[in-house]
């Protein structure tokens, strides 16, 4: 990609230009808000969103795109394939300039809504979710909580591990999230399980990546065109109960613990608006198994992962009533995933599997290497025996109710517009009677 | 139910009252066909279809149902609910009752159709995919082969053990499914894994069981109202390439060694048409623990299980060339299942997960307490350490490329028609080339 001078990136809206704003020129990510009772698509520019369906009403948009930019879902646009994103993304691109005509800057003007008083929607209809587990830091800190003298199963440095979640569930950032019922293991060998609330409720810091081409049934994506299938991404919440989880999760994975409610961001930004920070794939360390020639693919290695800075917030009812900021849980990297996001979709349809238009495909919790840099209280707290203290003079081993997780994503480098990923977060509401159980 | 006698289920359709017919006029299991470019909704009776969008065409059936039979799929008619259902299974059964008057008899017989020329489709959407893991002989025996010295998980008597499948890869009967690749377990300890067409290739004999009626998020089913939430079931072939599974499954579950293809049966049976073979829960063995009482209901315990025998047959090429007929390779009963569907449905969503109309929940294998009663090759040739002898003089201890796996499932009982559920089959196609993986 050509470098463009800072001004290439100037708009006419003058919070765009403001990098206290995520959403300059360069970002332009997808959502879908409510107005007048319908379900439109829109993108985000500084502190608006841009109506798409006005945009097309007005004839802003190019004929062979105008009627997807006016269905209620992305799925139609994502159909119609990587040219057709590149067209709408220059067209608003241009639009929103500095440089665009008065007559049509009014025009698009018009269409323009404050961030701050919009209902976001869910902008994609979401076919399946697939999770993976593809931080080698995450699986080793888990494994060494429950297995000390074995923290990584032999098959984790050949095969990106994953499994189906649920996508009933998954749900856009700000809707709470009610503390689930569950099973949980007998206290003694022999007496009966738990049921009732969860009394280990966590969050998992996460990367969604959406599918924006299929494949046909019994047709795998090579390793070096699966990037082509991405249309974009979002942050995602993958919540958690671990005392359910760890009672229910042999022999077949989690269920229960997981299936509950799932928040993703509801913004979308595309694969486009993050050229400018691909990185290298982390590198393996020495001795590690290089990947199987289906994972492996030069270009993958030299430009497959993305530098997108993370961080967790936790905000609790006590900081609130004392106007006190979130509190900052951790950072970390997608850079430092050990699989890239094209070796998580080329092992998927390895066997044949068919991706749709819409599904997610999410990383599993993203931790980095140092213990600060873990995506879940479950690392962060040992599993709950070493609590976090909040300024507050609050504890947390787990979630209580009333907090509420913030997950952030910065996308930084030297000569770009810096972009933040949509915010996703959600409260936590108590767990419903028993009587309504 | 009132007891009625025989000459009360006489069709006017000949072939609906030959016991040697699956479908009599008690039976009306819905599907889906092609006619003239479109997909309509039908019912089996006899050896025929009727055209559901020509009876509401026609004006055979109720206004409030009309609109429902007359779109493609089932998911408009379920969302209607069970007085609904019923409402067009008492119009039905009316319409093809011997008794009906002459006029209304002819223009049902124009929206006949022979089941044998006619191209049947999917006739559901479905959203969510969950397989569970109910029968208890399955999993002592899968348990027996990798841990002998804890076949059972200490959880697997007080948790419906279950996982979610893949919903993009289910099939309708007679899509042959194609041998997939993947990764399988080094053959010492520090080689690399291996990777090309699955060698343990194997099918499972399950029934599905599909959601009529959703839960918001959040809402619990009780399990005494379970069964008002299932609108009728299929049998399900859920393929499995047991060397993937082997390799990948822990620490979170079968992924690949599943999600490449999974079989239903075209024709959807009511539980309406079930009610005759409803059976008790199968009786717990002294010393195992009581179900949680959310997992408890006493209508549950007396009638919550279905008499079903089912069958599992395979027919190879060199069997259909010397014109042999499938071999059965076991037998089995759903009464044999350590959990009954409300149980299944009740856990599933005792934590608030929602169910969709036309999300599907299938049992797991379904294998009986005798070796020979085993649903999966797993287990009848112990992982392929025994391989079964067929009248050919061939062998299997997995399944080959030209193979084909037939599921049949037979209700029965005194004082009324005999019923066999819609025919569950595909064949094995050789793995494509690695030129196109």
């Amino acid at each position: 990609m050509a470098k463009r001078t800072p001004s290439a990136h100037q708009s006419w809206l003058p919070a765009a230009n403001d990098s206290a704003n995520g959403f300059p020129l360069t970002h332009l990510p997808y959502g879908a808000f409510e107005t007048e009772g319908q379900q439109h698509l829109c993108v985000a520019i500084g502190t608006h969103l841009l109506d798409l369906y006005e945009c097309a009403a007005s004839k802003l948009l190019p004929r062979s795109i105008a009627a997807a930019c006016q269905a209620a879902i992305l799925n139609p646009l994502m159909a119609l394939g990587p040219r057709s994103w590149a067209l709408l993304r220059d067209t608003l691109t241009e639009l929103l300039h500095i440089s665009v005509e008065t007559s049509r800057r009014q025009v698009a003007e018009a269409a323009l809504h404050s961030i701050a008083g919009a209902t976001l929607l869910k902008a994609i209809h979401i076919p399946d979710y697939t999770d993976f587990y593809a931080s080698i830091h995450h699986a080793t800190r888990v494994g060494k909580l429950f297995r000390p003298d074995q923290p990584l199963f032999p098959n984790y440095k050949h095969v990106p591990i994953g499994y189906h979640g649920r996508a009933s569930s998954i749900l856009p950032s700000g809707i709470p999230i009610q503390r689930p019922h569950g099973q949980t293991c007998p206290d003694k060998p022999d007496g009966a399980p738990g049921f009732g609330p969860t009394k280990s409720l966590d969050y998992e810091l996460e990367l969604a990546f959406y599918i924006g081409q299929s494949n046909p049934l019994g047709t795998p994506i090579p390793v070096g065109k699966a990037s082509s299938h991405i249309f974009g991404i979002s942050l995602l919440n993958d919540w958690s109960a671990r005392d359910i989880q760890s009672w229910e999760y042999q022999p077949l994975g989690p269920f229960l613990a997981k299936n509950f409610a799932t928040t993703v961001s509801p913004w979308v930004t595309p694969m486009a608006a993050l050229e400018p920070f691909r990185a290298p794939a982390s590198p393996r360390p020495k001795g590690d198994p290089k990947p199987l020639p289906y994972l492996r693919s030069s270009a993958d290695q030299r430009s497959g992962s993305l530098d997108i800075k993370l961080e967790v917030f936790l905000s609790t009812n006590t900081m609130r009533a004392n106007k006190l900021p979130p509190f900052l849980l951790s950072r970390s990297n997608v850079q430092d995933l050990y699989w890239t996001p094209a070796q998580l979709l080329a092992h998927h349809t390895s066997n044949g599997c068919n991706l749709q238009i819409g599904d997610i495909l999410a990383t599993g919790t993203i931790s980095g290497p140092s213990p600060t840099s873990a995506g879940c209280l479950l690392e962060l707290t040992s599993n709950g025996a070493k609590p976090i203290a909040l300024p507050t003079g609050e504890t947390r081993s787990f979630l209580s109710d009333g907090d509420e997780v913030i997950l952030r994503g910065t996308c930084e480098t030297p000569d770009h517009p810096r972009l933040t990923l949509g915010e996703c977060r959600a409260a936590i509401l108590r767990a419903h009677s028993p009587s309504t159980a």
